[in-house]
């Protein structure tokens, strides 16, 4: 495996994949992608409003929040720049009942996040294992849709379109039915052995492992270490805003393996922006609004003599 | 057709419309007029909100806001300085059935913006019809309303008052009847057109195209053209605002036409200064609460040795 | 009237009343006063939210404000700092059901605003008239509080206590059944009419009379005219803002009339200070939040090398 | 009694105290510790809030809270960050009806805060004197949970893990059946008594006597008193926040009696901090918000030659 490649996620790496957040001084809301984001249930709604803030920080077009109807109305509270879809035939959890009213939701969507916050109940289980086959949106999998996926390993099916999972090492560990030190002992091997796990067709399977140098890896053997990130991130909400980012890139046109390492750069650098202004102790809503100047100051550094951005 | 002006929109321009703005020491908030707004549903109360939020930040004197009622508590919970007018016949939907409680509420306002976040359903559609032609004063129109007014072109009657249409190239598309291309091929030939379309009396008919250099119609010919704004600008809610500035200067006495010029002069070059400060990734809330120094900068200038603000 | 003195409210005035501000090391929040806000109704729950933000941003020690209990988690939702006490009996307006449950609450208050937001239904009215002549607290009287006091001029008691009427000139119109122009043509002269007007027993009958040049006249004749305030302060809000300061400065030992006089040169001054950083269309939430500095800057300029503040 | 030791709580001591917050890069969310709270009722969903935000502001991995089912809305609308868990069987109020279901959120959690706006009902009570004694973590005991062990002083039975109070002298006076001013004259007597009051086995009694010089003793009769904190914090909430603190500070691995030391330092260095930019009227919100640079600043101090925060 000599010849597998490894390299490190740095600006300038990112830097050449972000053409097309480039934007044409013409260009519109719809120009820049719409995010599809299925999460939350009650005590998590938060996971699911840090999902769509890191999306809508990260200059996606549109965000919108497929929510259990009871619990619509914090949703619209807390964050009034995203739209939601109060689903009819879920109470409080997102369950198979509104599968139609889903598919419905998903048809101009450029990127779809499942998971945060979402519940394992069985009827959420069966959702998530249908989605898993039927959408063909680059779907990123993250928390308790890892789990659903992870207690249900023989109904995984073949995935419809390309699929980015995000999971902590613990997670990872109940996907792949190993223990976390084996994970954390080598974790490239472990993040590389976890795409193939899930690699049934040619849609690309994506596996991004969470914490000290996330690794990005993709189910051709080729993996990235990221370099920036704090363990003051090492608190609840972070990996949720993470979800929404690498959504968020894919929705602007990069293309999933490269959203998924661009976004956990940015997370991380936003992170360390946060660690050098507060210390410890700094918040998820806080990096989600970092976000924009993050990028500008990684990514974007706009030049003014340019009719883009 | 050589003689009708097109004009840009600077600076220079706007202020010199901005006399009215100017304020009296003795000026309370009666002066500065009362704006209503008709808009937001079960997943769009953000719209609403941010029309609210863009009308205050913009120095109107009041804001009320007209909500299905049981959505009221998020209304209420996310801006305190508004004040909400729960529609008793309006669970969730604003309609027909309410439309003496909407006349009884328009009495002392100055202008009324519809549409934000309004959903589409038929006893909406009928309200919409219905308000376009009894309401005297200017009704800034905009979003779901224009998408009623396209879906019913031969029920479009007479206005009551001048009425400033806010589409986006998608729905000037569905209110023109042709192609979002033929419309960005002509954009000033577009909007030109647009205002003949629904001139039916002596009520002026304005309307701003929104876009790249955004341009402002009226149904005589003349046409302006923003020199404001940036493509940071293309993300949920940043029209939703727009709607609210346009009325918050008609309540302070600007002449509709002007209004509508001087809104997106503002509202771009608030985006301007957003994109300076943060880059790409502001939000539409971040936009509105910056528009009083935008204000400040770009066209009060308060002389500190006069009365006048 | 030569011999009746007119005075003007400066920083120099409000530092001689100031010494009851000044706080022991050992002070406790029971020491800065407990204030009980009496407001709120369906569309107006932000006037209470508002008051309650204008007394903790002004070193009250504890706010708390009785609420109808369908409104209860707006109020929670909104302002995590102040209690709220849901009234059983009054599902969406205060109202006389609950008087027992209010006296009882207004226990161990310092002061009581009643008015922002109240609404003025029958029950509402019987509510007013009520605690008007039973509460021997000081009570700052406010928006509909006042105009039920107007419509029901022959139902005014004698008060228990300390009165203070916030009216702006319209109010005070109705309540004095006087036009607007009158009032306004000899400010000075109306305001201390009015606290004739409600004149009947020992207990102290002051009125501000909101508007550029604010005055607070007190029944003895003696009136002062306030030097700080600007017209951007004309908008939603402001009004309840001061209501909860006043508040704030009667609970911490500040006599009604030097508080009532003191709050508007505060109230005034940090809209000054927002008017300078932003401009018009500073909000009346971002007023209250000044108040800290505001207060430290024209009052209690902390001396370092003392234990008080 | 010479020889037990009274010291000062000073910024040199907590250094000394601080080697288990220093951060591996490796550490992730549950290397800091999962924080349940137990708190809110109706009018004081508040206090559980700030409680919460001050948890995470210190640092904390996790925070959960066990809520009324009824008020759940209201803590996820309010902080995005913190996880709830609705109890089913408590409407209103918790009470002892959700005992398992509290002590299965209580399993994997390091530290509990128990009190701030429980409400004193019998049903409460009941609760919280069964988790006293059941609980084997470290128990942080405020507020109305005090109330309740004062006023049922035979029932008080054997504590199963440390127990921090947190009384403010009346709450003290009650806890210890003696009268304020009998505390306030002998404030480091009144401390050390109150923890021997409560010792029944071997597990620590750790008394926090909150007000001026906020005194920290343990049932071997050393006490500490405090260096930090000014009267700007005598206001509501401010104590809530201070619960949060310790709680996140033993989950982040310091023993109790250390976190309870650091975190009265770091709540009144906080306060002094905010006092020095706002002047008196900050808010507790704002106090929990300032934690992050206070704690940076006074004990993190990250070398950034170091592979640890």
């Amino acid at each position: 495996k000599a010849d597998i490649a490894t390299e490190l996620i740095t600006e300038s790496t990112c830097r050449q994949w972000s053409q097309p957040l480039r934007r044409d001084k013409a260009s519109h809301k719809g120009s820049h992608g719409h995010l599809l984001i299925l999460a939350g249930s009650p005590g998590k709604t938060g996971a699911a409003l840090l999902a769509a803030r890191g999306a809508l920080r990260s200059g996606c077009g549109l965000v919108s929040l497929c929510v259990p109807h009871l619990l619509n109305a914090i949703f619209e509270t807390a964050l009034l720049e995203a739209m939601t879809i109060p689903l009819r035939n879920s109470p409080s959890f997102i369950g198979i009942a509104d599968r139609d009213h889903i598919l419905e939701a998903a048809i101009n969507k450029k990127a779809i996040v499942l998971g945060p916050g979402l519940g394992t109940n069985p009827a959420t289980a069966e959702l998530v294992l249908f989605l898993y086959q039927q959408l063909r949106q680059p779907l990123i999998i993250d928390a308790d849709a890892l789990n659903i996926l992870a207690s249900h390993p023989h109904q995984v099916g073949e995935p419809a379109g390309p699929r980015i999972f995000t999971p902590h090492p613990g997670e990872l560990g109940r996907l792949a039915n190993v223990t976390v030190r084996e994970i954390q002992d080598n974790r490239l091997a472990a993040t590389r052995k976890a795409c193939t796990l899930f690699k049934r067709n040619d849609h690309q399977i994506i596996v991004v492992l969470k914490g000290a140098g996330t690794i990005v890896a993709v189910d051709n053997g080729m993996a990235m270490i990221n370099t920036t990130g704090n363990p003051g991130m090492a608190t609840g909400g972070m990996g949720d805003v993470l979800s929404g980012i690498i959504g968020a890139l894919i929705c602007q046109g990069i293309e999933p393996l490269q959203a998924a390492a661009m976004a956990v750069y940015l997370h991380g650098a936003a992170g360390d922006e946060l660690l050098q202004q507060q210390g410890v102790g700094y918040s998820a809503s806080e990096l989600a609004d970092t976000l924009p100047s993050t990028i500008h100051t990684h990514i974007r550094q706009r030049k003014s003599n340019e009719e883009c951005f």
